[in-house]
């Protein structure tokens, strides 16, 4: 089973960026992270980030050949890009929604997820750990099928 | 650690009960999992479940006294129940909240959680698993404190 | 066949309160009413009422296991109570929705009905003869099943 | 007594369209089952269907001087036509608003009756059986006066 | 010059209907004190009433060649009908808008008035004397072409 | 019979501002032609100007001891001078509202009087013979009291 | 095959009307256009025109039974009208919705359309071209039932 | 004469809940103050809490019998109960709402009561003082009846 | 101490004014119950009254200088005027926000305070009591500072 | 003549995705019915596609110097790319907006489009046909200019 | 050339009020820094400030004889006075609006600038540089014509 | 100090886009002049323009290694991207937002700047202008820390 994990806009700045909202951890000590929990669940993976929604549905688009899932934290772009939204239902993979904060306790436009409807299941609020808690989600979906 | 586990409106008929969109679980199948990894994890679990606001916020004032944090699926009180809201608050225990379906994928009115805004995080979708992932989750905010 | 009916929350104040909008019929008139008509129609009925959310929730769910279907007055929760909501559509039973004012007819709030969309119809501004009215609809609907 | 039984527009298709939705029976049928009912109840009646809003205002207008209540079935005008309202209000004959399909449980467009307001009340979403339940609620309405 | 009277739904009910809101005479009485006033100024009218939405767009279709300008009552239509609104537009007459009562101090839905934009002004609440003030604006409108 | 005509905000500049919109009519040039007509119809006028809600205010109570009508063109305050209303709805003068503009015609924030429901009527669209026909319906009105 | 076309309201006055917005054409010219390229498609046409709401419907109905698809162009009650909605959605045939203009460059209350749910398509903004590319989708259509 | 006092939802847990916006002093201790001007003003009192909207609306009917005025804070319940708003109506005693914050100045869904519209007054922002203003309100209400 | 009670618009015509809103007692009369119990309080009061939102404000601003709190009845401004709002923010004295009426039992324009976020409380409802109360409340703020 | 046609994102995956709402024809597939019938309509034609909203920009840019008309289907940024919509607006080419599918008839977000308001007209539903009538459509502009 | 500088309301307290939103300087020391700028830029300036939305619709009539321009700080004003915004449309001369704060930054209801139509530009969030900006700006516009 | 200059999307087309909007300076011609007014300042600039939404966002964090400040003009992107206001909100540095047209006097989509909340202010409305105004509000800026 091999999973591909898409970091959204900004979240390479992870670590530096405002950390009393998305915490201390820089994006390369989340992916050592869930690297470690890979392995553990028996699971290969693959990271990718960008900040263009473009090829954001360019790397959703390749998953469709070479991945069983997608755990995708799309950043601000979760609460207008019907672009990522459609990538997402073409192509057909299991999908989970992670947010390292907890996006309806937050400004009201991030309330609204306009991924949610093509993802399986949501998981907000819990910084790194909200990837983690996404890999073991995503890695049951796929597995259960 | 001791997390007190609050299951709200109608999740008793679970497993009976749009088994499409709810899961074939029933409740009792749920609360043993969630037994099961709470002994994994070290931790001990108290379950409490009701159809009634009144109940579900005298069972949270309770925990303020006896546990150490709280996952609730507030059920369809939480599109609307600013009293639940409020109990959480009170008592300031780390709450995480978890739903069967992935709500935001639903009926309009299930998109908004006015609980959101007083829990640490969501976890909405995963069926009985947001549970399991929603006790690791809570486990790990109360041990990071 | 055996048909539930539930009044919702102030109906047992019914024939003294505001009587220029809900009629001077108390609410144990028009259950006689209702089972004169039940006994008409050859149906049996049980009757319940309950200002209590949490309990006419746990009255629906028992009427799972003894009636052949559900007659309501959701009374104010109508028009804000997805748990109420939830409750019915978990149970399956026909369900009819009865009003003794015409709610479109009367404040904004009152025009949408939050139950409706889980039951099978709807009627309303007839006084105590909407019961009556609900009870031969339901009973031919569960005749007709 | 003599009651009006009206047909708004579409309804002439009945048991042809859609009948998932509105049921199998044609206008006919279900006009005769209103003429067995009224003969039974002792009332007469006299039937008008019109696809046109400007037709049904006309036909309530001579409603007023050769009836003593009005069953209408406004179908889509419902959500719109405040020119048939204000029809109804003018003539100032009890009226009853019947509805093959529970329309709160339909379209958002359909949630909302402009009619409703000058209705004594609304019987929604028992086929056929709306009309019947509808006579017999207008029979007591003109009854009781 | 010649200017045409459109009177629009219901309006044939006058002096009958809700006489505390729309006044206690006839559309004949009226219709005489315009004939009064048309010809104190000096100017030939011709008069239609029509409940159907449809045949008011033939009148103001017809009025393109045999008037110089429109006085129309619209009724309810004056909330909805775009289709009135666009026949207004498309003859390109000086038109004057009059209602009998106040529409902006009465319903909501009658605060907001579709035929305006294409009107050259508005009278409202005046009872018959909207017709007499309307009938004086348009004359002096056309003569002032 | 006296009649208090009052000018809202903006109204001074008449002829100089925005021709287009307000015609080129001077205030003075109106208040000429009001009092040509007030004389004609027998009736005492008095008028005022003010850019101010405060003074306009004033202007109301003090009407409510020499004066049987208000005329009133409240300019801009039309659409959000609540305290402007409440001063018309405490001295409950007849009182009639005029617009050399069609206000439903311009835009959104224009379409809406809060004004309206305390005024008998409104006239809009027509110029300066806005003023004189409101001079004549207000007239009207306070003869027939 | 044969295809029913269907102008709306006001198209009756094209080519005198606006034509800055609709064109210089007249509904004969376009009715022309229209035949000779059914002509060139092997189709038979049949047009009808009406301002009436009503009429509209009945002529949708009688459709159902001597044309095998409906082009029709709604004009204002594009907007509005649910009761031409529920016509098509009744009659089951193929309908291409076609406008002149494009409605969702124009005013707000243009940009939905409440018929574009139960139609095949939308063809909007080529003035007459709307029509004989709407013939072609609908002949398309069809063919490919 | 007997005054009720309506403690709503988390009222109990005062004095421990965040002292920062609602003071803190325990319910106990208001209880205390309130009693003692109770005595100063010659009233007797009876005071309730509960978190059940049903129990409050008990509460109101008991109410009914056996109090001549009732003073409600009802927390959260405030902004959704329609139920309790009902049960306010129905047994028509005089009602004053009380509120220990200013509630128009926190939260959005806070700024609006659905209880305000059957209480005689409201009061908001004084703590522990918005009680003991409200029962010298409430006292003087039911004094001059 | 000292306290300045500032008048809003058309609160000079008390007494006068539509009494079954705002009841009987005239400004003068109100004015002397709160002089007589800011004797019995022991503190001093200054009172103004304009219909001028711009006088208002420079109440506001010379009360920073000569006084220790504002109680206000901002009448109608309290619905849109945020420069009064400003004001109050920029002195930063405890303010008190009274009505007469029970600003949110009626229109719905009257149901929000723009000045409600920067006062400490609100009283409303309770007549010429209702200043009263604020003066007391108003009395107990400044003392505790 | 030479008409540059633009796909938008996710239309590379076209034919493999939700074949029910998109159809089951490739995007190469489609390309060859638009070369065939530009080929047919003696006009050249360029084809492009990205999922990039700033490389749509740029393409739309390019066609500036090297087009005469705009094909355009902006896929998912039909409903908020306010930048494309500029980027059209800046070339003032010809534009004719095409979709797959019946955007008005599908989720409320796609009935509106943002691009509309600087294009031509707009084609929806029709599959790969949208594409042929546009490129028909767009090529009958261009020519009368 | 002159230019006629307009603090509207509140902006007196400036340097003493909510210095952390607004800045410590005073008005008077932002007026002289105005006038060196003004020097510098070799223009003319008149300075006025008033709390009264009337007044400053005075000043700014005024202006249309004795200015060029007009720099206008609407305070509060800005949000809801359509007054002032026709006040400045009607004068005509060139005007910049400018705030101290970052409106757009601040509560939802200062988003929205009804003078911004009628102004040539805006600058917001400088605090005492906005003035000197708003100068350079408005310079340049008239100097340009 | 350094600042970084970006433009948005389409401002490369400056000059000969929509020049009655925009202004025909080209975008070398304003870089120019912002490269004159920064030697003037004694400030250092770098220009970046791209229509890419995912560029900008890289050329922002790029920004945090090399500048002190930026200024940025987002053209369509100032209304939705809110990737882009968390890329501002991530680098922390001081951002002025500029707009060559007044776009709160545009189309009603441009009213609201999701940038706004996240740059210390805005200036809009004076073309070119608008750049070196904002120039120096940043330079300003950036001195004062």
């Amino acid at each position: 089973m091999k999973l591909h994990i898409i970091h959204g806009p900004n979240l390479n700045l992870l670590g530096t960026r405002e950390t009393a909202v998305y915490g201390a951890e820089t994006l390369k000590e989340i992916d050592g992270k869930c690297a470690a929990l890979a392995s553990e669940l028996g699971v290969e993976i693959e990271i990718s980030q960008s900040n263009s929604e473009g090829e954001i549905i360019d790397i959703i688009h390749a998953a469709k050949h070479n991945a069983d899932g997608i755990l995708i934290n799309p950043g601000a772009y979760t609460h207008y890009s019907y672009a990522i939204r459609d990538a997402l239902a073409a192509v057909k993979l299991p999908a989970v929604e992670v947010h390292l904060s907890n996006i309806q306790a937050r400004e009201d436009f991030r309330h609204e997820s306009v991924i949610a409807p093509v993802a399986a299941g949501q998981i907000a609020g819990f910084g790194a750990n909200s990837y983690l808690l996404g890999l073991r989600a995503l890695a049951e979906l796929v597995r259960n099928g």
